[in-house]
């Protein structure tokens, strides 16, 4: 069994200098272009150039940094007392939504822009908004700034990486009594994520409060562990089967995963074989994952090492994905991503073996790439040896 | 104390039939409008019309219904097991995302359209698609038809609206117990969710596996009531305050509301006034809601009622919203929506009054547009006069 324990740190959420700085780049981002600003729509755009965390729903909510002048951010009445406290914006406020005006183009009537950059946009709003400014660049300025984190999201991301990790330890040191009392995944899942969601609020609850902080999971056993996107049921885990969990936590809003497959009893042969295979994967991706390197080539060569072991048809996703703000985001280690690794990128790293009607395989790390090499904050299966990932019945 | 109870009914989540319905009605849509077909990108369309219930994340799901042929479901290779079972449709499989080309650019291409409406689309791919085609219509081809629900449609939203009412008894029943005991507005939201989601579960998990079947909620008090979007923590309610839940339930993928403001003690001649003018907001809306008006009008004529009791500055946000596979979807009862009431629409009934640094309300009721009159699944508001809207302490 690990001795895992999870990271406590006097840490804080990022604060208003963190913002100004983001917005400091993307104003240089903009200026470079020849736009005015850039209108950040996506919420975690917004979160990260402002520090607003606010309940998505219809209605938009938008931020403009122009390139002179204050940043103005744009929320519904509804947010109005919540928007208030925001740091070093001005607030514009409409009414409703839809309103008789779409909130987007009421936002470029405010910003006063001729010439902008829109991150994402809804594609009824083109037309309209091509009458009424000189340029509309529909490229995601923030995106390139996100994928670079800074040290402080960094340290953020491997607290949050111990949590995750806490969430395992705790499903393989119940697990084997839950299940023999009759206990479902569900059971499974609600016992892991309770406990390290507990630890989580216990340790920074209080300091975080008002940022995201959570743990999500699945645990998914025997058959339905074939199915990469199998939901976690009131199935009881059987001898001899495979359980995937994959858990990601997030501590002021960033997020890192850790995963695992488990064997209820004892590794089989053909299990460990599979596993050997999986962990090949896994290092050849680390290995790969150098500065310079292209995304789609570090995807290629980690699958490569599936393929090697007889295991390409069981194959169903990419090796990984950017996460920080969102828990999967650009770039992706993925074929059609040609982005080019640079230091501090954060990536998961998840090989998969998926051979429906028969058994399933997924595990997880949370990679942070380095200029001397890749950390890997999520520990629990380097302190799990393949012979060891089993749940005892 | 309300006697009400869950409604417990031999339900059976929506069929191929249904679904077979709505691509028939997609299908003369798109004729009309001399299109070759329809590609919907809506997660809530494609469940719609197809019954596919898949997590989101970034790798886009398309179903394109052309007015001739046969329907093709595009998805990611991660989600063939997921989607081999949905009826009446072939399966278009891409690898993975990004990928070379865009997945809806992809799926544009494999679909052999040249006119095509899309519901839903990123402005960035319009460029490409424009290349591709004669015409893409940027139209949501399904939403008028999901604005009138048929009725089975009807009969999961009445069944939900039974659970949302289910959790909101349990919150009156128990709040002065776990309040008493030091709980916090947490402890209240955990405890009436839970029983909730057990009954629902218990009542129909087994026939609806594999649906949408949930209940969501929100417990503010006190100053955090006055925040329309505040967030439930770990505060305790005090004597005297106004404590605001709203509950949303879902049955297969289908969405009601039910929330009431209760009072920590007893109902002041103040939180009296207030209550009953949100009362007469709510019956302007009910009574205003008739076949034939328009949704703009039901909100101004409900929201008239708060601003002749002079609480017009506590307005924060419209009346109420349409509902259905989605919490939140239109036609929506708010200013700038001049979609037609029509018989067997789904809308909210929320009154709400916001007084920052002072206290806050709101009540929820679901309305289901009948020819006849307005009926009113949610019971919890009907069942508890306002004097009885307290937690004794």
């Amino acid at each position: 069994m690990s001795a895992l324990a999870p990271i406590r740190k006097p840490v804080r959420p990022l604060g208003s200098a963190f913002r100004q700085g983001v917005r400091e780049r993307l104003r240089h981002s903009a200026a470079s272009r020849g736009l005015d600003g850039v209108l950040l729509l996506s919420p975690a755009n917004v979160l990260y150039a402002c520090g607003f965390n606010f309940s998505v729903n219809e209605r938009p909510i938008g931020l403009y940094v122009p390139v002179e002048g204050e940043s103005k951010l744009f929320v519904p009445l509804l947010e109005l007392e919540n928007a208030e406290p925001v740091l070093g914006v001005e607030l514009g406020i409409y009414e409703e939504f839809p309103g008789l005006v779409h909130p987007v183009v009421w936002m470029v009537c405010q910003s006063g822009s001729r010439r902008l950059a829109i991150d994402i946009l809804d594609a009824r709003q083109l037309g309209p908004l091509n009458t009424l400014v000189d340029e509309v660049l529909l490229e995601d300025l923030a995106a390139p700034l996100r994928f670079v984190k800074t040290p402080e999201e960094l340290e953020l991301t491997r607290i949050a990486a111990s949590y995750a990790d806490l969430c395992l330890t705790r499903l393989q040191t119940e697990g084997g009594t839950i299940i023999s009392a009759g206990g479902s995944e569900l059971d499974l899942l609600a016992d892991c994520t309770g406990f390290a969601l507990a630890a989580l609020k216990r340790d920074y609850g209080a300091a975080f409060a008002g940022t995201k902080l959570g743990i999500t999971a699945s645990v998914h056993s025997g058959p339905r562990a074939a199915l990469p996107h199998g939901a976690t049921s009131a199935r009881r885990p059987q001898p001899g089967e495979t359980l995937i969990s994959g858990v990601g936590a997030s501590l002021g809003g960033y997020h890192a995963e850790s995963g695992v497959t488990l064997i209820l009893g004892e590794v089989s042969p053909e299990q460990r074989r599979v596993m050997q295979a999986m962990e090949r994967c896994n290092d050849a991706a680390v290995a790969a994952l150098k500065p310079g390197a292209r995304c789609q080539d570090v995807n290629e060569a980690a699958l490569d090492a599936l393929k090697s072991a007889d295991l390409g048809d069981a194959i169903r996703h990419r090796i990984g994905h950017g996460m920080g703000l969102e828990g999967h985001e650009a770039p992706w280690l993925a074929p059609g991503d040609t982005t080019t690794v640079a230091p501090n990128m954060v990536f998961s790293n998840e090989p998969g073996v998926y051979r429906p009607g028969r058994d399933g395989f997924r595990t997880i790390n949370t990679m942070l790439v380095g200029a001397q090499g890749v950390e890997i904050p999520s520990q629990f299966l380097a302190h799990t040896p393949i012979d060891q990932r089993v749940i005892a019945l």
